[in-house]
């Protein structure tokens, strides 16, 4: 005996998500039954959005209604600085924080060779025009996860900058604000002492 | 900064589902960004289709598009036994076993004084109905789960039963088969013992 097709459907689709399996897709399918109508009508309005109404910019690569986006058009933000991420959905989680109020580039991506990821898969072209045709920037930082894959991605990329005199920085490496020095890893508590500050 | 609008929305809809917390809607709005347009339009349409085009059986409550349910139309199955389970997703569960013919009866619930969860708020007058209209039934198979709630459900639903003469019976409870006597709890073990068969 098979689910009706209706419920059998709806758990190949949940099963697409990263990280779900058979039984939570099962679980959320016999859930989505028992939803509110409405909730489940501005659910599948909402995927269908996300999916029509979001573009790239096609000056940073943020995700966006609007092209440009509403930080390359905020002509309030220091236009000097242009921080790199790897995804987009890191401009949000770098913009919670309040404190950086320059502009932001998006990667899509890191290098790898496992994947066969090279530069070209990635925006850094449209980073190098973007640079060629502003003077305005003086400093690029580079906020590549602290992977191998995106050490070797802000390396890369501080190589292709440096000889345009452009000053290039990476985020600083150390413990965690909270954390206890018994817990941290060797190459973290490392860079910690690597990198420590006069007091 | 707030996400752009059709991404907040998604977001607050995974949300909604059980266990699915904002980080992980997060990822899993960012997720369907990149989905193929495809498999989203059809994510979107079985969620519609779950919600509209499912139904309960007028018969035995289980979840069908077709009223009654393929089980309950289905004459070939041993007319003279029900298994009463807790929820709709269980007779799937029971029915991958191969080994049970006989119908069902979805009690949608269990009794709960806490959330105020009474006999009249689950199927249980439809299945007396049922017992009454129909002198096939020789024996109620009580599946609800080895909660407490499931337990205090069982014996209320047998001391309903029993008077008509008919046979209740109650699903085994003793150690998983492959588990360990190491790992089982003192509760289990007792009923294993306590039901111990002959060799």
């Amino acid at each position: 005996m098979q689910y009706p097709e209706p419920i059998a459907q709806l758990i190949d689709s949940y099963m697409k998500l990263p990280g779900i399996g058979q039984k939570t897709a099962t679980r959320l399918a016999f859930y989505t039954i028992d939803m509110n109508g409405d909730d489940v009508t501005r659910f599948a309005k909402s995927l269908i959005s996300a999916k029509r109404d979001l573009h790239f910019c096609s000056i940073c690569g943020n995700i966006t209604e609007n092209d440009p986006c509403d930080i390359c058009r905020d002509k309030t933000r220091d236009q000097s600085q242009i921080l790199v991420v790897e995804q987009a959905k890191d401009i949000m989680t770098l913009e919670k924080m309040k404190e950086y109020h320059g502009l932001y580039h998006v990667l899509n991506g890191v290098l790898s060779p496992i994947e066969g990821k090279g530069p070209e898969d990635l925006n850094m072209a449209s980073l190098l025009k973007r640079l060629q045709s502003n003077d305005a920037v003086k400093e690029v930082i580079i906020a590549t996860n602290a992977t191998p894959e995106g050490e070797a991605t802000a390396m890369y990329l501080s190589r292709l900058i440096k000889p345009a005199g452009i000053k290039v920085t990476r985020l600083a490496h150390g413990l965690s604000v909270g954390s206890d020095i018994e817990y941290a890893d060797e190459m973290t508590l490392y860079k910690a002492v690597e990198g420590r500050t006069e007091m």
